[in-house]
């Protein structure tokens, strides 16, 4: 599929960032949301991307950035969701407000994301729409409840869109990352490399799954470390 | 485990009103809870039940709820989360505030009635956490998104909880409703009896899962016609 | 479904004793099978079940075991398919003559057991085949391969009968005992009781499930103690 | 991971011939195995591939494709396990040889196949096993019940292999081949292209796997085209 302009929603240093830099790196247009923009903006530089504020579990603010993809983007051909939110603890101690924030970010989130982009990539007969799941997508951990909701929400709403989206050339694509992703505040411990997921190897299968031609399509990759214990 | 009073959430004409029948035939104190008590008036007074009018996904109504499940039946054994809500068509039709209702209703409110309850297992060292799924728990189905997203999130709930609580002596099992059920609107076309899923039926298998030891605990169960092409 | 004649196939001193126990209890003819026959003698007794010895991997000994059925009971309505073979060890240390053995008895002689089954049942147009499972039906582990290949290949034969019998009213259900079972070799820890499934318990779903009417069929039951890590 | 020699097991006209296409373009030394090697000529003249008759299902066969492997290649970095065979109908219907035989291929082959790389690719601390899998790898359709016991036991065996021999650096992967795919014999109907999976399209995705780094491995892909109702 030819992708020209993308939008990564909820942009961050790791997963998203690593995709953008491989897009750019393919010369696809790029738009980079995030709650604050000032956070992303070396990497908006780097990689010549457009950037937008957006709080992704707000309709109003979700179709201001849509609109932003039309007027500076003419459109796009491909939509990362990757925002989450979580709230740890056992179901006793969590907050209600908390864990309505996360559903709103893990899941409404996504489902506003992806009616906005189906509008348009229905209308132009081609896209793809991706969507950045976790081991709580697949499992529902103790003292996790608010994730596990969030996500099993997505993972839903993405299985559901590829019945639905996929036979109009919509590659609906959800990835499991199943273990903890390498970052400045996780770093592996000394004599053991590759022991979590790292970014840039995340980004490179996204962008595998984004070349497969549309008679072998995937929709739900899983990623783990080779010494994860799944 | 030995159930004297149990809280039914989201009562309507179909598997909870035989769950409910199943329940009083055993001698169980019930509190019967619905959006409008009136439609529940005939059962409760058949069940000699108490009921209570509350929004399941209003954190003010739950808790309200649940103040009156200990003024009035000094505490419950085992509640059942059974509502849900639904806005069909493709994606790009949904009203995303009816998809909120959806996430509320199907999701968030599991989540409020959980954790009312599991304060109130987990003082008293046992109980039973019951949770009424469909199809859309485990397949995401075209045109249903938001179905999907609501029931997929409350499966993350039970499971997620069936790994914090079980341990702790409280029951946690989901019911993957695998087919369409009998009511009044829906009856089963001549000569094809038993094609649809029969609500004493589906109640047969919540009050045998209710009756398992401890030492040998379903989490989580489907239910189909025999007929069903699954 | 009016189970009058059973066969248990494997017959041991765990589930499927307990569960010739509960049929005998409600009056059902038995018929007990197993390698060496001398070892259930005592529980033939119990439960005044007839015994032939058979080899389940084996067709002849499997069409034989079936004309005992026959002659004896005058055929069947429920038949139990619990044996099952491992061989520990990393994949690099294991006998293939050990891996043969344990995918004939696990796997293939579920498929010998349930096609004279499925001839008997369709005939006269109603039955239960049941089979028992184990962590290893839906999760392969390290060191288990063998067991993981029987126990997968014996689970897709329980999914495919389930879609091709119970249309027919031949209900189907398969058992993933997803835990340890207490026996004579493996006790409960000193104060912590139903640590292990209880043999008994087991048993008392399966009842239930047979039990179901088939306008709410269940294929398959997972069970595990309260305080099992899943 | 740096792979030089390649084992294809089962090698036929379809995924198996694009996939030894594929990494014959990246200069890895190729070794195809099938029953008749006259059918598997032309492939190997096209990638300059070694051949050497094997019946998968049969240890000493294993065996000595495996001393050919060393002789000629002097060990191998991958293998792709791709036999399998089917033998179709009412459970009632089918000849229990064939079943038998659909096992000894589909499933117990794979070990066979397993333990001989495993025993190689430990010992040099790398390499990867690739899987064929199928639809019924995962599901169980009825009148095809062979087929899922020999699917689901290959699918037992790659899971628990991914759990035993990943952390040891050997990268385990199974491919759900979800879908038909186009051959000489089973051509797309006029005006529907891509309604078929393809196969060079399949082996892009199995190169896509191969060259993850194992900070972020798959272990299991599925595969259909975008028509596909799944």
């Amino acid at each position: 599929m030819d992708i020209k302009r993308a939008l990564i929603v909820g942009t961050g240093p790791g997963i998203s960032a690593s995709f953008a830099r491989g897009l750019a790196a393919r010369g696809v247009d790029l738009m980079l949301s995030a709650r604050n923009t000032d956070k992303i903006a070396d990497l908006a530089a780097e990689t010549k991307a457009k950037t937008v504020a957006c709080d992704a579990g707000d309709p109003a603010s979700v179709a201001a950035m849509f609109d932003a993809v039309d007027t500076e983007m003419g459109g796009l051909d491909l939509v990362l969701y990757n925002p989450s939110a979580r709230a740890r603890g056992p179901v006793t101690e969590l907050d209600p407000a908390d864990v309505e924030t996360v559903l709103r970010i893990s899941a409404f989130g996504g489902f506003l994301v992806t009616q906005q982009a189906a509008k348009r990539m229905l209308a132009q007969g081609h896209g793809a729409i991706f969507y950045t799941g976790a081991s709580a997508s697949v499992k529902g951990y103790p003292n996790s409840s608010s994730f596990a909701m969030g996500k099993f929400a997505l993972r839903g709403l993405a299985q559901s869109m590829a019945r639905e989206l996929s036979p109009k050339n919509i590659h609906v694509a959800h990835f499991v990352i199943d273990g903890g992703v390498r970052s400045e505040s996780r770093k592996e411990p000394e004599g053991k490399p590759d022991s979590f997921l790292d970014p840039d190897a995340i980004a490179q299968t996204y962008l595998a799954v984004l070349d497969q031609p549309r008679n072998a399509w995937t929709w739900e990759v899983e990623l783990r470390p080779f010494v994860e214990n799944f």
